[in-house]
């Protein structure tokens, strides 16, 4: 069967395109914009980081590295939050959120403490896209170019 | 000036030893024995995981792996969940918490929904240990051997 992103993950986030050296890699978006609250799902069957076949591990590792980066950069972010939980969506997807000292619940951990929700204009999509296809070693493609 | 433990992690969790394949990561044990939490705190001055160099980095990562697969079996897990967070503790540790669906919290993430303490026995303490010695690719060492 071919792979399908969760129904949650594509109800909560926005589905940006795929990144990764291999392009094996989904980039989503949380539909709410007082975060910067990515998530990184690659096309597998494995539920935990650990059982990942090592190459895609690596890729995704790669992935959330350069994305760090410009987040760290684009959002003017002070931190970056990175985990794979996977408690409630068993697909395996690693989450990475820009966090700022200023921001609705810092300095706690985000999961559960998010309280105000805002979606995104188009336009601060449309920069985001372009930032992210914009830095190479990403990997970065949404199917347009 | 060498590496030290932040104050704040030497006072939360048990100090276990040294783990990795050039024993360049510290492996702490929450004093909690509600969820087995385990901290890996690699010896380097960078603040978020994309700043550790490469061969640091990959050295973490397999001793996560490694660990995962460690706790899953001897605290009959269901799923591990990960995460480099540190807003609050600035020096650079990467949590592995392991989880069941009947623990404590679940299936929320655990940071700031843990609300029952129970240290761990002496005993329990003990037969960690060995189960860590035994797993040859975790590379761990209490000093004591």
């Amino acid at each position: 069967m071919p792979f399908q992103l969760h129904p949650q993950l594509m109800r909560d986030f926005h589905v940006l395109g795929r990144c990764g050296a291999t392009r094996s890699l989904h980039l989503l978006l949380r539909r709410n914009a007082i975060l910067p609250w990515f998530l990184l799902v690659p096309e597998s069957d494995a539920l935990e980081l650990h059982e990942l076949e090592p190459a895609l591990r690596e890729e995704l590792d790669r992935a959330a590295d350069c994305l760090a980066v410009l987040v760290k950069r684009h959002f003017a972010c002070d931190k970056i939050n990175t985990a794979a939980i996977g408690n409630i969506v068993p697909q395996l997807h690693l989450h990475l959120i820009g966090r700022r000292r200023d921001d609705c619940c810092w300095p706690q951990a985000p999961w559960g403490h998010v309280n105000v929700e805002r979606d995104y204009a188009s336009e601060e999509l449309v920069a985001l896209q372009s930032a992210l296809l914009e830095e190479a070693r990403l990997g970065f493609g949404n199917g347009a170019q």
